[in-house]
């Protein structure tokens, strides 16, 4: 059995969203118990599923708060997907509630995993050629070391090889120009780290335009500018895909268009699909912890799901104990 | 007259591209003087052209050559666009070659503005609602500190005012949060500066994808993450643009749907033409200085010679100096 606890509370969407994302989730999967946290009246949507295990909190980490609120509130439903890893023994802990409260909870709650430095918040995104670009840190730090890149490169490596089956990644640091002397300072010593130690699939410096064509497997970066990649490619693909929209409702023929061209889209809106990916998983502590989207709907966070699922059936965290024993 | 000194050479698609998009360019124009720089060859294909002044240089600036490189050519066609300035009075100076010497060149040569730090790179963005976002500093710097963020929303202040006739610009920090504690170590005291100064149109924080919807004009970030925003936003960009292509060509019915849309897509292929930007501009130095993209075609070079040719026409340069005289 599969055991995933998750938070009903403080998403964007409510806790409707989060629940029926829940039961969508259960439909494929008989070998998961969901440890649900959250208000009564949360709990209650979930009344007719089997497979739950309710927890009843009485207080919600709002979505802007930071550490220091988040740990403040003892009786909240983050708080107790952390205390169930625990007291019940869950192995993945799920949320679409704020950022800043869930990543300081899970490094605070579950620690870093022996000899790792920073826990890195790591997503998959869509490329060209369709081969998923994982890409860390997303932006669970602000100011990151060149060591800590380095542990990037070897977690990442080590995800892109449980999940997505890449036998050697293609492991690249994110940067302003391709050649060694380009980057951050932090990303120039970085890149000497990983050479000096001849990092396996290391391929040296990458231009984010580079990085979407799909020859990169890993792509590593000081959480700052990777939150800014992520959001600037959020950006750019919902204007686009508003531009796409506008342009079949432009007049008659252009709809007519549509009707004659939709299968088409429907490939490239499955390509681009930054949902299916359900969030952002924290790599680096003792637990699988994904985030989802604040405002997750009932398919993102079962895809949330799923990633949690399959994350901890590859044993990810495991693997990463084994990848780093070295270090210490 | 408007003066105009090109850099014929170094760029991609070799001379020919340069020198055709000059020709595109004269047709509109009869108020220009070009004064072209580069081989002897390169020159001739401008020989049936008016308004043409040649200066026959021996030596090309390589692509991707730093700053020493670039000022021990001394012959370069690229360090004489910039002698042109204080040889022949030209107002502004147009290379597609490379990134790094151009700017090197640009700085060295041309000097900086009496109080500016640090001159930025400078580029409008396309945004959904079609008002431009112009953006800085997207590369110039690899560390900036709190000042010098100031200083650039002050130039893109200007640029906004002067270029796109924005009277009032709202002008952001590019963040990883919209918090005033969000940002980088350097954003956040840049911040402060802002608010402090009660500078006229600030608004504080924005994510990048909020940033492209259209409500901002003014982006301000270091140059690092600024780049990392740049190229990830034309990663996306071409991405989506190729599934657009493949999604029109997936059998017989997409193609039957792409004529009747088609009108449609060329409206959206008008908003997010980044070529029609024609490159961009390195603000707070003595001069209009303009980098097309290196691999500049006709059409895209012949925008950069638009760029620079509006940017003296509304004299960007003396007002900015007109905007730092209560800096020193």
């Amino acid at each position: 059995m599969v055991k995933l606890a998750v938070d009903l509370m403080g998403s964007d969407n409510g806790p409707e969203a989060i629940a029926a994302g829940i039961k969508e989730f259960l439909k494929k999967h008989s070998d998961v118990e969901i440890y649900a946290c959250g208000s009564e009246e949360a709990l209650s949507l979930l009344k007719d599923e089997k497979h739950i295990h309710s927890f009843v909190t009485s207080q919600v980490v709002p979505m802007e708060s930071g550490a220091m609120q988040a740990m403040r509130m003892k009786d909240s439903s983050m708080m107790k997907v952390f205390n169930l890893f625990a007291e019940e023994n869950v192995q993945a802990g799920v949320s679409a509630g704020s950022t800043g409260g869930f990543l300081s909870l899970a490094t605070l709650k579950l620690k870093l995993i022996p000899g790792v430095e920073r826990a890195a918040l790591t997503s998959p995104f869509p490329t060209l050629n369709g081969s998923p670009l994982v890409v860390l840190d997303i932006g669970a730090s602000n100011e990151n070391n060149p060591q800590q890149l380095y542990q990037f490169a070897k977690m990442g490596r080590i995800y892109s090889q449980t999940v997505f089956n890449v036998k050697e990644p293609n492991t690249y640091l994110l940067s302003n120009g391709v050649e060694e002397g380009k980057g951050s300072p932090v990303g120039k010593e970085a890149y000497k780290l990983l050479k000096e130690h001849n990092f396996p699939g290391f391929k040296g410096n990458i231009e984010a335009r580079e990085a979407l064509k799909g020859d990169a497997d890993v792509l590593v970066s000081e959480g700052y500018p990777g939150n800014i990649f992520l959001k600037s490619s959020e950006g750019v693909a919902k204007m686009m895909s508003a531009l796409i929209k506008k342009a079949f409702h432009k007049n008659i023929f252009t709809m007519i268009g549509y009707l004659f061209s939709a299968g088409g889209f429907k490939d490239m809106k499955k390509s681009m699909d930054y949902k299916s990916y359900g969030g952002a998983i924290l790599l680096g502590v003792n637990g699988v912890v994904v985030k989802a989207h604040g405002n997750s709907d009932a398919y993102s966070f079962s895809c949330a799901l799923e990633v949690a699922y399959k994350m901890t059936s590859h044993d990810i965290v495991n693997k990463i104990k084994e990848g780093f024993q070295n270090e210490l």
